[in-house]
């Protein structure tokens, strides 16, 4: 498996991010940063960069078991979504999969909280 | 070597958070996002958790060859570091190690970016 899970939608660019929010909020996550990377890039060195937004997405209770199960887990939290325009000028909704993503870490208490995780957002994946 | 590199620092919680985005600044690198965990879990599960703030470090020319060479990588951007209050009431300083929390990528380009990375996030925590 991928250390992402990614759809195509038939939505445009702002509706792909209102349809990610809601999904989210349905599996219990909040988005608590949010990085415009195409116009982090413009500002920064004036390059042009594809619609390409970074959303943290952060389930309070799953978040809190996850640091006390492991402490330094912070530097990969929240859990990070994409919505972007691909080469095709589709809109695709790509996010991070905790449980690939964390297999590094070796700590089972946390694998299987990170499990738990990744299938949400399938779900949400799913349903957007 | 492990996903994260860190240290302990003789600074308290604000001293060290400037210090650490004072030496991330020497480095190319911005602040883009600050999540105040203890306050985030205190509002959303009405939970006392110790000092703990993670910020969003990016440094732009290298996040921008990352993006091109992986056009996933945003859900494993930007590189977090975490400013935390650990069990001795000493404040610690940690950050990913990029190039060993992005090895399940297989991308030998985005490999060569995040040693780099991480080479720098070595420096600024040998600063600190």
């Amino acid at each position: 498996m991928s250390y992402y899970l990614s759809k195509i939608t038939d939505y445009d660019f702002e509706k792909a991010l209102v349809r990610v929010e809601e999904e989210l909020k349905a599996e219990g996550f909040g988005i608590l940063t949010e990085i415009d990377v195409q116009s982090t890039l413009k500002k920064k060195l004036d390059v042009d960069y594809k619609k390409y937004k970074i959303l943290g997405a952060c389930n309070p209770p799953l978040a809190y078991k996850a640091l006390t199960s492991e402490d330094k887990i912070g530097v990969m939290l929240p859990c990070n979504v994409i919505v972007e325009e691909n080469n095709e000028n589709k809109i695709e909704v790509a996010m991070v999969n905790p449980f690939e993503a964390m297999q590094g870490v070796k700590n089972e208490k946390l694998s299987a909280i990170a499990l738990e995780v990744s299938k949400k957002l399938e779900t949400v994946l799913g349903k957007i």
